[in-house]
Parts: structure tokens; C-alpha cells; sequence
């Protein structure tokens, strides 16, 4: 029962906005939480931590105790389209299945592959996701688990924003972390994905050392091999982080109660409850609320994958927990390099595609329909008849092609039609992608993958 | 199994002496250690850390891999008589039998109240410890724990020291503590004992905050109580940081491989493997050997109750660990308070005393045999015919009353055969007990209670 709720981990977590009690506070020279526009929410942090720190004030807190804990997926950074873990299992999949015959006929390997989640979580007890848990997180000493997990963090790339997933943590909450460790705070990591996954980038991502990532854990064993001592992971007394278990953790890896904590989801309901109510220390407690489809996601009762948040934001006035409306209390979510990369035409897009497959109908033998894009946005191309060109809008996996310039030829019938039809599908693109298999795909605000490329080489 | 096993914590742990690598070292302005001997052990240690710490050296470690675990028991504080969370348990059902009678009806409850440590042992799973365990340590809050540990604290004193046991820590280690964190390295606890019982104390007493302290532990339940939260601990998922479960417990708690690493016993022998064994740092591992039973305690193969030192000390030479010889390595053992404390005469066992049973034969019915001990250790009283004093040689919990003046009269018979015995058995004390009942015991070398006084109350 708890190890199935693992799944519950792997595919629940959640966020929200707020509920501040503003007050006037100090004005510091230097603006530690740039990318938070000046709103109750900005304030209520400040405001905060200028009364525990107060030595002369009567909330003062001594630095041993001011212990900040903080969700890790949807607070610290994105937990969709799939938490970064479960896309971790399905590349750790990818990568071994090739090799590995038997792990490649596995019925749930194979529904992985085929990104069938919904497969994986049929069943009670999740076993579709338990399975591939188990496969990828167990029978593997610790050391050689984390060079996997760096492998992957070096070599592949969030679907939409194409940047390095621990390179998709939110500005605002890195200065926060920042801000509340320069006034002495230490922060924590209270997470329901893998302590063990997390640890191997917590400090170079957040400043973070292992020892203060709480997480989802289970037992190694102690054995050598070859003469040296390794751990080997196994699932025994599986102890899932989430929900209940989240102050559970905190008391277990912890050891004192904290007085600040972030979250985004009602699995991080009970540490706000935890941390705020009856505490006698001064506390704070804060939900972000994903409501920025444009620039990151905005969800909460019906979120991509996990993170649903109901009860904890219908909880969050009562207990005064602050709610950050991440669309207008988030001046900036991205640090600054990954906004530039947002905003660069990424290389893999940059190049000849040729159209294979256009809304499901094929392509007209020997017909040659192209679309070129240039690393300054320009896409062009011919549709077997005509030629075309404009500038297409991307950034990110977004792309429009709205705008095209044409010739105005005529052909024969098939080939016609074939352009009419291409042209239509252009101007119905919304996002792309680049598959594993190397194709270009754009894709329709309906989510339908609506014209297949491949690379012409040079 | 697991559950069964937490006995092994309460009543294993270990400690040892040392094959150290004497190294020429720089000579510090301030001695960092100056209740070591200038021995091989100190030099070791120093060594390693001028090494680690050397920006030019090959051997560099940067701060954040400067990981140094302790064991607890036997390594930074003794664990004799019995370890002291056992005396915290014993105490526990002292002070709650009056109160329960449910409780003090309890067999194991009554065997441990006799001080009958073979009953709870008896049986595969040592089920009577396990009981007594499980009385004390489940079914209350965290925070009704803790203040149970810190009355513990509080009120009750090491029948041989005299002191409050977290005043019992040893001067050395808690130099080498220091010397280490000051040095950069952050300082852990890994011990079999409950991390929830020592991280009550651990930062007063060796600037250990919880969050640093790996013990054993189980799960806690999460549930509101007067509408808040509240924390119950239970039994649920025991599991215990000893031998195999050291490495396991630091991979758990920590996430980071240690690079030094304290402790006394074969319990410890596996953590000091997981440290020095193809470490891809320079390390550093070091045993305890308890070898001072003028000042402390001696043992190794059978200790008082825990920290059996055999197959970790067969393995030290291999290993490069450094073994510390109590007696010659440790210029001073407890802190200054501490040997204040046990040159001081009690102030239980000053005061006027009235024989009530010698070597077991009682007394002579209305006979009246004393014995006044003075607070400069002035010993004198009555035999019921004549009258003795002298200076008794008083440290902590020994007494030594040899040399005694006695006056020469003469009486009946039985009054005379009483003196004699009476007399003999001063001779032979080598140590005093006060019960919980509020009686002086003097104890022989052999650990008989040879005589037994009530207090003649002024």
C-alpha cells in the first residue's frame, strides 16, 4: 500500500496563489527578490523575515530554528507535462530497451514507450508506473543510479522549453531560497519524488546540499563488491513523502519543526498545517499558483499530470497562507539564460524539412513540399508548385506561421490540393516538436500532430 | 525482525584503541586538542585534517564533502552501566508505575523495575526489551517525548558519576568536534540509538542540531489533536542504525559519503568501511578502545552491556584505522565540571547513616550501627560499643574506608561479633550506591552489597 502510493508521488503534487497579510516593511538597498513584482505577496516574505530576525523584536527567531521547508515539483520548478522524474523513467527506458530485450518486452516497458500513461496508472495500485519505478530505481548500486540521473539532466531537454530540466527552476523562488539562507534561514527540500534523484543536482541547482533533501526513500543494502562497499537500491520500507507524510518526513529527516514552507499542492497541505497552525514560533506558510499558461502552466483542480491543488488553496485564508498568483506576482519565472533560449530558434528546428505526412492523408508521390526556418525566425519553402516565405513566431516550442507570402502558380489538380492543404495545416500550427526519431512535427492548438517533416541533410 | 533488532541498538554498540599514522604536522598556535596526549592518534587526526583542508594540496576536499559521522554510545559518551536511553527507559517506568497500575502490572514492566536485564533479554526477539521499548516510545506525541527526555535530563544522575548523563560526554571528542567543524567539516551523529531521544539534547550538549543527528527510528503519525497537529510516534517501519544499517542510514539521512569516521564497536565497523574503503577522497576512521577502568570503563570483547569491539579492532591495522587508547591517548576523559563534580563529595551521601543489614545477616535488634560521612570526607559513627573515624577516599561513585581509628571498649558478645563484621566489611567497600529508596549501599570489588544504611534523618 505505501509502496503503490509512490505512484501518488511520482504523479501528484500541486501549487497556488495567495492570501497576504501586507505590511509595511523595511526598504533593504538592494532588492533581494528582483523578478517578484511589488505586490502583498513580495511584501508578506519581507515583512516576514524582517520580524524573525529582529533581534529586538518580540517574534525574534534564533537562527538555529529558522528552518524553511520547500516542494520541490510545481514550487521549485515545473512538474509538467510529466513530473521530471517519471520523464527521467521514460528516457532511462528509452536509453536501456535497445540493449535490453527482456526489459523491452515488458508489457509496461512498452506502454512507457509508447508514452501510454494511461496504461501505467491502470489498477489499484498504479502497477503500470510501480513496475517501471522498480525497474529503473532498484538492483543498481547508488553511484551507479546517480551517474544515470546526471546523464540524463546533460542530455535531454523539457519537450516544450528545450533547456536541461534542472535548468528550469523558477527565478523567483532561487532568489527566495537565497534570500531566506542570507538571513540565516536553512532551507530544506520536502519533496515526495526521489531523495535519491534529487540529490545527485539539489546542490548545484539550489544551493541545496544533500543532507537537507527530504524525499521519497527506501532502503539500500550494504554489500561489496570487488572489494569495496556499495549500496544497492532496493524498494524495501518504501517511505512515500507526500501528503501525511510530508511532516512525517520533516520529523524524521528533520528533527524540528519548521517555521516557513512552500508549496504548490494539496500533497503539501499538511506541512503548511504542520508549520503554521499551533506553532510557537512565529510562521509562514505559502502556496504558488500555476496560473501562467503562457509563460509556464496554469492549472489546479485538473493539472497536466500531478499538483492538483483544491483543498490546500480552499484552506489557505483561514490559516493565512499566502497565495502567489504566479501570473502577476512573478515578474520574470525563468532565470535569464533560459529566457534567452526560450526566445533562440532552437538549432535542432534550424534547417530543410521536407514534408512526409500532412493531417494523416501521406504526401503525393514524388511531390516535394518543404518548409526551411533560419536561425532569425524566417521560414520558407516550396509546396511542390509554389514557393512561400515569412517570419515565422517562435519561442520555445511555440511556433505560428500565420503570415506567409506565396506565389501564385498553378499545378497539376493533386498537387493543388496537396498545397491547399499544406498551407491550411501551416496556419493551424501552434507548437512544435522534435522527436526521438528526428522528425519535425507541428502540432495544432489541439494538441494534433498535423504535419510530419524530415531533415533534408545538407 | 527488523523491530527485534532495536534491542541490538539499546543494548550493542563498541568502541576500541588504535593503529595510528604518524605524520610530522604543523603545529597550531592554539592546541585544538588539548585533552589528548601527544600521541600517534592525535597526530593522526591532525594530520588529516591539515591535509583535507590544504587549497594546495592534492588531497584537498572542498567544505561541502567534509562529512564526519560519530557514533554515539561508547564514542562520544559511555554506555555503561547500560546505554544510557536503556537507564532513560528504566527510569520512565519508575516514574510512571506508581501512576499506572495497568503499567506496573506488566512482567516485563516488573523485571525491568527489578533490574532484571537477563528477562527482557530472554527470548529469541529479546521481547521483554521490546515491550518496554514500545511503552515508552509509541502512543505519545513527539512533543510529550521530548519533555519526558529532558525531565530524564533533568532529575536523574550516572549511579557511578554522579552527573546528569548528557554531562557524561567525553572531553576529547568533544575537542575533536570542534576542531573538525572549525576545520570546515559538518559534524553527524550515526548512532543505534533513537534519533528522537538524542535530538532533544544533541545541540546543547555537542552543537549537533537534530537535522544532523541519523538514529534509529520509525514512522509517526500525523493527526490533530485540539485542532492542531500533532505528531504520535509508533513503531511502524523500525528501522535500526546499527552494523549494515550505518552505511544504509547515512546514504538515507545524509545522501553524501562521509570522508572521517568515529566509533568504538563492531556496530560501527561497517560505517568505517562505507568511509575508508575505495573512497574516492582521502579518508579517515578511527575507534574508540575503552582501556581506562580507573576512569572510565575497560572492555572490548565483553563489555558492561553494549559495544562489543572484536572483528571492527581484528580489521583496524588492514584499514588504516587509527586506534585510541583510552588510558594513554586521552590526557583527561571528562570535561572540567565534570571531574569537579566527581571529586566532590555527593551531597546524597553526606549525612548520618544507620546500619540496617551487613553481608547479608541483618543487625543486631536494637543495637545501633552508624556511619557519618562529612562533606570533606570526614567518615566516623558508632559500632554500638565503640566509636570509629577517619578519612574516607571519596570520587564519584567510590569510597574507599580502610583506614580507621577505633576506640578499644568492650561489650556483649553478640554486640562485638557485629563490630567485627561490621568493621571487616568497611574495609573491603570499594563503592556506594544511593538507591531510589533512598538507602547507601557499599558495595565490595566484587560488586556485593555488603552493607546497607537508612538515613537518620537530623
Amino acid at each position: 500500500m505505501r509502496v503503490s502510493s509512490l505512484v501518488v508521488v511520482a504523479l501528484l503534487a500541486s501549487l497556488s496563489a495567495a492570501t497576504a497579510k501586507a505590511q509595511p516593511g523595511s526598504s533593504p538597498h538592494v532588492d533581494p527578490l528582483p523578478s517578484w513584482n511589488e505586490t502583498a505577496r513580495k511584501q508578506a516574505v519581507i515583512d516576514f523575515v524582517n520580524r524573525v530576525t529582529d533581534r529586538d523584536g518580540d517574534d525574534y527567531v534564533p537562527p538555529a530554528q529558522r528552518i524553511a521547508v520547500f516542494d520541490n515539483d510545481g514550487t521549485l520548478w515545473p512538474e509538467a507535462p510529466l513530473p521530471f522524474q517519471v520523464e527521467f523513467v521514460f528516457e532511462e527506458l528509452k536509453r536501456r530497451a535497445p540493449q535490453e530485450p527482456k526489459l523491452a518486452a515488458d508489457p509496461m516497458v512498452q506502454a512507457a514507450l509508447a508514452g501510454d500513461v494511461k496504461k501505467l496508472l491502470a489498477g489499484k495500485h498504479y502497477d503500470g508506473l510501480m513496475r517501471i519505478l522498480a525497474l529503473t530505481h532498484t538492483g543498481i548500486t547508488t553511484d551507479e543510479f546517480n551517474a544515470r540521473v546526471e546523464t540524463w539532466r546533460e542530455t535531454t531537454r523539457h519537450p516544450r522549453f528545450q533547456k536541461a530540466y534542472t535548468d528550469l527552476t523558477y527565478q523567483p523562488m532561487q532568489e527566495l531560497l537565497k534570500y531566506l539562507r542570507d538571513n540565516g534561514f536553512e532551507t530544506f527540500i520536502v519533496s515526495g519524488g526521489g531523495a535519491d534523484f534529487m540529490r545527485v543536482w539539489s546542490e548545484a541547482v539550489y544551493g541545496i546540499p544533500p543532507q537537507n533533501v527530504v524525499g521519497s526513500t527506501a532502503l539500500t543494502k550494504f554489500e561489496f563488491r570487488d572489494g569495496k562497499p556499495v549500496l544497492i537500491k532496493t524498494m524495501d520500507q518504501a517511505f512515500v513523502d507526500d501528503k501525511d507524510g510530508k511532516p512525517v518526513g520533516i520529523h524524521q529527516f528533520i528533527g524540528r519543526r519548521p517555521i516557513a514552507c512552500f508549496g504548490n499542492s494539496d500533497g503539501d497541505q499538511a506541512m503548511l498545517e504542520y508549520t503554521t497552525i499551533g506553532n510557537p514560533l512565529p510562521s509562514f506558510g505559502m502556496l504558488v499558483h500555476h496560473t501562467d499558461a503562457e509563460r509556464e502552466y496554469a492549472y489546479d483542480a485538473h493539472p497536466p499530470a500531478s499538483g492538483t491543488l483544491v483543498t490546500a488553496l480552499a484552506a489557505a485564508p483561514a490559516n493565512g497562507w499566502n497565495v502567489v498568483d504566479m501570473k502577476t506576482d512573478w515578474k520574470q519565472i525563468w532565470g535569464t539564460d533560459t529566457m534567452e533560449a526560450a526566445n533562440k530558434v532552437s538549432d535542432l528546428l534550424v534547417g530543410n524539412w521536407l514534408a512526409e505526412d500532412i493531417e494523416n492523408r501521406g504526401v503525393v508521390d514524388r511531390a516535394h513540399t518543404t518548409l526551411e526556418i533560419a536561425d532569425d525566425g524566417t521560414a520558407s519553402g516550396n509546396t511542390s508548385v509554389n514557393r512561400y516565405s515569412g517570419k515565422a513566431k517562435i519561442s520555445g516550442d511555440k511556433i505560428e506561421l500565420g503570415r506567409l507570402v506565396m506565389t501564385r502558380r498553378a499545378g497539376p489538380q493533386s498537387l493543388m490540393d496537396q498545397e491547399t492543404r499544406f498551407m491550411a495545416a501551416l496556419a493551424k500550427v501552434t507548437r512544435y516538436r522534435i522527436g526521438d526519431d528526428g522528425l519535425l512535427y507541428l502540432i495544432d492548438a489541439e494538441g494534433n500532430e498535423i504535419v510530419r517533416f524530415s531533415k533534408i541533410e545538407d
